[in-house]
């Protein structure tokens, strides 16, 4: 008899087809390996989460499949523990008396990754103060960066990368519901924020269980969260205003927010609120935004440019004299990143596929009435969209009681 | 008469004086300007905190002194309230029908900053789906990479950004404090964590009021900060493991840490705590790791070389046998990043000089006794160290009843 357990993290059997895909990559290219020192792409091809810091990591997977893990003394047992890959090596610490850089020259001379290899950058970028030479000055190799086919690979995602963001999804949801009941006239947006991400990311541990891995991106906090970013009242027309600790009044517009980091991946739901009947000039601009939502999910589907979606709700801008109110485009991928390409902008000119997950959030901002902005996240299907994201969009669920 | 009001942010005058100084050295080269993409850096220089995202922000001198902040259509109002600039230049969105960086490339030859000009990287960093020419491919000028003066001016820190890490040693310290109050048998991590944190920041929003802004470097939160990242138990011994939600248990070795964003500075507070008394092995590792850190403290002085610091802390770990739980060196700068460059290690030449912020925390770690390592924020002074922390160090203090 056979037990299997549910498991709801990416399979060390994807895993490894990831890693195939790439490999396949680099023998097409005639390329001894490739070394990646992006955590998300760590993350992606062998399951490694850390913290980047000033000390390199660098995946590196040779031509005939040996995958290695290069990180300082200070990872090893948490690497060893972690990853999906076939050996670890270190370096002792950054700088020291050998520069890491070096000493991974050293190792992929060793093991045969020489002469031209791929790379998703040409040496470790400046992080946290972080300085050191170039890959290809440090190996005396040709550094051939193969981001683009990494993006793209990444850019497609598998059922089992759905069913995280969908869980994602989730309690987001949860934290979303919990942020909306609890604003009211009176209360600070770091109270309430922090009220419904915390009982939200309490109530996903203990669903979950044990199991539960968060391995947040950087920049993103492990757990459930919803919140506002500081766009409240006349601030809510600032797409990107940070928080402020603002106290909520009656007659505020609201533009809200919320993920979940569910074994690194990450959903997009965003709300346009009000606290108490909103103006006929509000009212007006919502209609038009979530006008603006529908036109870009009827436009996306297999086949079409990203271009196209962007293009098609520029029209709709255009028809109803709304670029004064314009501040950005429709919208991005999402998946292990919060933001990732392609983009949903007249300038990509990338072929939307079935598995690309998107966000979808055309906005409108006026200075007098406040920012108009909801955010979906959708998976491309056959025939469509199918919106994984399922919070109320309608003006009347979205209005609390002053 | 005059009312001066109390302030706690960095003054006009004195990013007004950081903006000359780099100027000075501009001008010394004969470049024509510099052009600085990193978040922390146009902060330290203008002021303006942003979301860092795949659309490019850059912040550009000319050598007579005028000031631009190039940002997307989507920040124009942010910048316009919150940066110290002369003027506020906008594309439209990225990568959008021109790429940003040709826009960028055209801003510059029309205000004159050409030919050969600074900046910190050749080209915006390939952050969240961002893809681009470099900066000397779109504008076909000689760029020169300005990071090393711009990192040696920000490691010495104004006695106003000292004020700021002394007021961010406070509220970390509440936060602490709460942690350590909370941390039972029973009780799970992530509820432990979130509680201390959430009680300090609402703490420190009342105590300072609405002035307060936490402006975080990206993977900060805002508000204070106290919790163990996984390091409980037998996982004490992983210095960077990541937060698990494990339930506390008699017994365990904990690593614990804790800080604040203040105006975006930081310090750092580590403490190795216990629950129920400690075995004769580890008050062994705790006195040698306290000892470890008083040789560390006794050594930093102006004048002496980071690297004469982590000799002498190396010299007592070999003198004492202590090699096979040595994982890293004894510590690194912190500021508007909460690790930056000097670094307390062997490999580091830089002479210490006063107005230095760097942590001390040397660790000692043992698969079979856990992790032992406190982390104290210190202030060079003319005449040694003055120590901006000032939790308990000492063993009583830090063994919880199991």
């Amino acid at each position: 008899m056979t037990v299997t357990y549910t498991q709801i993290r990416i399979s060390d059997a994807e895993h490894r087809a990831r890693c195939d895909k790439l490999l396949d990559h680099i023998r097409e290219r005639n390329l001894t390996g490739v070394v990646l020192f992006d955590s998300d792409y760590v993350k992606y091809y062998c399951g490694f989460a850390f913290i980047p810091t000033e000390r390199p990591i660098a995946f590196i997977m040779r031509a005939d499949g040996e995958r290695t893990l290069f990180v300082p003394r200070l990872e090893v047992e948490h690497a060893r523990a972690n990853a999906l890959i076939d050996r670890v090596a270190h370096y002792d610490e950054y700088p020291g008396k050998i520069h890491p850089m070096h000493a991974l020259a050293a190792g992929l001379a060793e093991s045969g990754v020489v002469g031209e290899f791929a790379a998703d950058n040409d040496g470790y970028p400046w992080i946290l103060g972080y300085r050191g030479p170039l890959l290809s000055e440090a190996t005396n190799a040709r550094v051939c960066l193969a981001r683009g086919f990494i993006e793209s690979q990444m850019a497609v995602k598998s059922e089992a990368e759905i069913a995280l963001i969908r869980e994602s999804v989730r309690w987001a949801n949860l934290a979303h519901m919990l942020l909306q009941r609890y604003t009211v006239p009176g209360a600070s947006e770091t109270e309430v924020s922090q009220r419904a991400s915390n009982e939200a990311t309490r109530a996903m541990l203990d669903s979950i269980g044990p199991i539960y891995r968060a391995q947040p991106q950087m920049g993103v906090d492990g757990g459930a969260f919803a919140g506002y970013r500081g766009q409240i009242g006349r601030n809510s027309a600032i797409p990107h205003a940070l928080a402020n600790n603002i106290t909520f009044q009656a007659g505020d517009a609201l533009v809200t927010g919320a993920s979940a980091a569910v074994w690194g991946y990450l959903s997009e739901l965003e709300r346009t609120m009000f606290i108490g009947a909103p103006s006929e000039g509000q009212c007006r601009m919502f209609d038009h935004m979530l006008a603006l939502q529908d036109t870009a999910m009827a436009a996306i589907r297999p086949g079409v440019r990203c271009a196209d979606v962007d293009n098609a709700v520029r029209e709709y801008y255009a028809k109803n004299d709304l670029w004064p109110f314009w501040r950005h485009h429709v919208g991005h991928c999402i998946g292990l990143r919060y933001h990732e390409g392609p983009f949903l902008d007249l300038g990509d000119e990338t072929t939307i596929q079935p598995g690309m997950v998107f966000t979808v959030e055309p906005g409108l901002y006026s200075p007098e009435l406040g920012g108009f902005r909801h955010s979906d996240t959708v998976v491309v299907r056959d025939d469509g969209v199918e919106m994984l994201t399922y919070y109320p969009r309608d003006l009347e669920s979205l209005t609390l009681s002053a």
